[in-house]
């Protein structure tokens, strides 16, 4: 099933080109939080109905019309995998790849969903775009084995891990507001028999910059779950972005990016530029100290 | 004032030897889940009560009796500072300070509280305690100048930065369950009129290691909470781990760690090493290929 945030918080799942608004079905009375009713229903244990012809009497908006927000609007936790294809780890001429790197974090004030803007931060600096798979964690995970991660995966969903390229720490190039666009809503895992043999493209002003199989996956998706439960808890809601492969590049004002994966969907986002600043100018005490 | 939590998510107020029970007076009704009652009341507005007085109806525990917790156990962000003390900056050689490196996150799920144990991951990887000031955020801070940065400080507590010596990211040597243990409570920042004059100690098996001012601070915290502001929106409750001075080093199964912050107090921790494995035995996909 695929399960959208619309409308100001509402909890939809999609059913051909209608919107089954199924909130206080599936994630219990509000109010939600900044989480989201999704984050609840995850925290509920997750389980969906058996039988869409259940569903009959609840309200339904054409998903034409609904506003879709971000499936998950503040996750728990935000992990990503730095160097996980290896054409990406060529591409940027890395030494290393997640095997020696681990995983880094992002801010999880940095979401945005389907038609939001991603606002560059700085006018001399290059921001990229990196389209990614999502996992998102089901139930909480704590040095699971490889061979059983994947049942702790609640679904799946397309990812921008926007980021600046500067000398910062990663989480700080990537933990920009409006830097995590996530979307268009999770399609959960039962849809999703083998997550490492997923097409990927993602194209930015409409021509396409990255294109790739998730088999390509360094550390696949039951490994990459592994591993970060053997250093970090996971718990529902938690989202762990996959990684990106070659073909990342800089993104301008104006400019469209699109994620589409294969039993997933499509997110698409844009690019303002209108608030971007010069790096020099950014607050800090060196700016006002002569060294 | 100072906030703790005590025995199983009760928010007290310390009144000189006693906990005064303040948990639905403070953060309304219950349940508060993962995040605690703390981090409600400083949702709810973190107004505290004028006088001592009106809290004479309410029950009371000696805190030679109460168990304290983490006041924040699970935190929507944590924030480090990297490089954030010229003697740090030189012990460890690194060559750029906070202003080229900006600001780390740490996993939320790393929070422990006083009395609890810091769990060594590898059993052939050094460990290093890293004493800290820890800020709390009282209101939303988004690109706030540093004039008026300590107005969105709710408060002050002791904060350990553990972190694995190795190749991984920040986040991943920092982000291990238990290694961010933080307390023994939340002094409010009425009572802390300036955070960068505060002696900091820190000891390890009843050595003193670390021994500072906040005065030496690269980016004070007011400056600390500006920048970071610039990059990410900062929420209620969201903490930042201000940086830590020289004297890091080693710690070993058995070890007790202090660290006391002038105005704030102690916290102390253990650490236990039963449970660390090889490095060389992480999960991953690695460890199942010849490469």
């Amino acid at each position: 099933m695929r399960l959208a945030l619309f409308d100001q918080d509402r909890l939809g799942l999609v059913n051909g080109d209608h919107l089954v608004d199924v909130t206080e079905l599936l994630a219990g009375p509000g109010p939600y939080g900044p989480a989201g009713p999704l984050q609840r229903h995850i925290e509920r244990g997750g389980a969906l109905p058996a039988d869409l012809s259940d569903l009959s009497g609840l309200p339904r908006v054409p998903l034409a019309d609904a506003k879709l927000e971000a499936p998950l609007p503040r996750p728990g936790k935000i992990v990503g995998a730095p160097v996980n294809y290896l054409d990406h780890k060529a591409e940027m001429a890395y030494p290393t790849s997640i095997a020696e790197l681990g995983v880094f974090l992002k801010a999880n004030s940095s979401v945005i969903g389907p038609g939001q803007d991603v606002l560059l931060p700085y006018r001399d600096l290059r921001t990229d775009q990196e389209g990614e798979l999502a996992v998102v964690i089901g139930r909480t995970a704590r040095h699971v084995p490889a061979a059983d991660a994947l049942s702790y995966v609640f679904g799946y969903s397309c990812l921008l891990d926007i980021t600046v390229r500067s000398t910062e720490d990663r989480s700080t190039r990537k933990s920009f507001d409006t830097f995590t666009p996530l979307g268009p809503w999770i399609t959960t895992a039962d849809e999703v028999p083998d997550p490492d043999a997923l097409e990927l493209r993602c194209a930015v002003a409409g021509e396409e910059r990255q294109r790739t199989s998730t088999a390509d996956l360094i550390f696949g998706v039951a490994e990459l779950v592994a591993y970060t439960s053997s250093v970090m808890t996971l718990h529902p809601g938690d989202v762990i972005a996959t990684g990106t492969p070659a073909g990342v590049g800089p993104i301008r004002h104006g400019d469209r990016i699109t994620v589409d994966i294969e039993r997933i969907g499509r997110l698409e986002v844009g690019v303002d530029g209108t608030r971007a600043t010069p790096y020099a100018e950014r607050p800090g005490r060196r700016a006002r100290t002569a060294d």
